[in-house]
């Protein structure tokens, strides 16, 4: 490893080349005596309720203002099992190493995955690495369990008329950074990539009547009302200028002819409660780290089921549909 | 979907090609309520104690004599998961599929990888849909979540002196079906690719005192042996007369200059039992669909701790380090 700096087929050959990097550059970082031990699956505390869930991280370039693919695989696992009001535990990692990958950037990226899963309070138990062909590229994908105590029940399926919709922050973040960068347009928009796991227990512990919590990532917020609506056969009816968009993502989207409704971010959700407890709800997510952009957006209604739309700024109504065709490819 | 016979950007997008690769490929074959439900993540029962793992798959052919990716991303998973003693219950799939993947091919691939889930008694909870720039290859990522019994303690670690060592059948057979395929060399080997729960239930079942088992993938057997010699500070002994190899492996080894011992398995098990119930174990394990060439191949002894050789057999004793170099690449 000392004199090598790229990753080659024979790092994938399951014999000592794989191990040396198993042991300098990923068990290093990720040091926990479950994982240390190097047992073909962990065996950890379970619990009555368990969330379970997966995501493969493929984001171009693989560091970016804000993040990078590490921290990326990190919060798009945990979040989702946030989004059941599960408690996240445990994380598998499993890399596939492109033949030719920068050994150093590699560390970096993995260095960056260990201290966002310590921020997001998860242990990595357990790992594979993989090597293919290519030109420097990696691929991650992480799994995540999490515990569900017992009296929570938030759902797709779950989001009641009268429920007040809030988003916990700036939407198309994560988006907009990604393709400046990508496009080598100058500005300082950053990934919004965080772990939501403050926010989420806040609601929960303070007694928010939480009925349906989603993480806003490819597709954007008018994809996921809309998939929202049809899960909970209601009727999403949001105003436009509530909407809190950063004034260089606006104008990047203007400039670019983006809509901020189907840009992905990755570390915002959107939430749906009952209405007595909006306002304290929206308080408490401005509390948060990540959500001081918190706001109210709009209402649950029952006019048509499983349909959604924004109510625009100059008074038009605008129905939301998700998002048809490419988007931006890569983006997680 | 149905012009189309391409994977292509879009279907990554997170919009309205993405869920409809999800609705009319995954969805359709791995349907159970949980994962209808097309939640964040999924919410099931838990238990006391649990394993989690997971693993990549890179293999290259996607299909091949004995069996194909899919199959493959359900038996390690599980094989992991078993390994403790674990009783696989879920599994997430993560897929990362190349523009160009061939549908028809997908399609196929997915209904393996269900129905060998089936034939593992596991149920697909969640998955992730990526596309990524390239040649119409494909990536499976699965992480497991299994059950642990209470009184279960199986471990690399717990390898006892005067254990006996078993195998579970042919050595070699996966590595040389997809090296035969490969090097378009005519031959009748298929891989062993294959879930191993009935045999490891079964081992349980009789109360055999089984203190480790490992599956015998990448690296092959002696990696394998090497490795646990190290875990457990004891010395791996076994007689090469002993193993069984397949007739048409052993030749295709001579021919290649390749050695079983270093060649991957993936439906293959080394178990470490204690001596009284040596016997019994082979028969066990003899009985079960996957075990038929079962065999005995050696102890565990005390002599040089984290050390592994075998008795070769014209009379020599060659210590077993392991696999150093490129092996073969994309095995699994």
């Amino acid at each position: 490893m000392k004199q090598e700096k790229k990753i080659t087929m024979a790092h994938g050959s399951g014999g000592r080349a794989t191990s040396d990097l198993i042991r300098e550059i990923f068990a290093r970082e990720f040091t926990n005596p479950v994982l240390d031990a190097m047992e073909d699956a962990a065996v950890v505390p379970g619990s009555g309720k368990i969330a379970f869930t997966t995501d493969s991280f493929v984001v171009e370039p693989l560091e970016f203002p804000g993040g990078d693919i590490g921290r990326l695989s990190v919060c798009g696992t945990v979040n989702d099992l946030l989004m059941r009001g599960a408690v996240p535990k445990y994380l598998t990692c499993g890399f596939v190493l492109q033949e030719g990958l920068d050994l150093e950037l590699l560390q970096r990226i993995v260095a960056s995955l260990a201290a966002t899963a310590r921020e997001a309070g998860v242990a990595v138990v357990a790992g594979d690495t993989k090597v293919v062909e290519g030109n420097g590229g990696l691929i991650i994908n992480t799994a995540g369990v999490g515990f569900v105590p017992e009296n929570v029940c938030i759902s797709a399926a779950n989001c009641q008329v009268g429920d007040v919709i809030l988003v916990s922050g700036h939407l198309g973040d994560h988006h907009a950074a990604i393709l400046s960068r990508r496009m080598g347009i100058y500005n300082t928009i950053e990934s919004d990539c965080a772990p939501l796991g403050e926010m989420v227990g806040a609601l929960l512990e303070a007694g928010i009547r939480v009925h349906c919590l989603r993480d806003i990532t490819r597709g954007g917020l008018g994809t996921v009302l809309k998939e929202l609506a049809e899960a909970s056969q209601v009727t999403m009816a949001i105003e436009e200028e509530f909407l809190p968009i950063d004034a260089q993502v606006r104008d990047f989207c203007g400039l670019m002819g983006l809509d901020p409704l189907y840009m992905g971010n990755e570390g915002k959700l959107v939430a749906f409660v009952a209405p007595e407890d909006a306002d304290r709800a929206c308080e408490i997510l401005s509390g948060c780290v990540y959500g001081k952009h918190a706001a109210v957006i709009g209402t649950v209604t029952d006019e048509e089921p499983g349909s959604a739309y924004v109510n625009t700024a100059i008074g038009g109504k605008r129905v939301l549909d998700v998002l048809f065709g490419e988007g931006l490819p890569r983006i997680c």
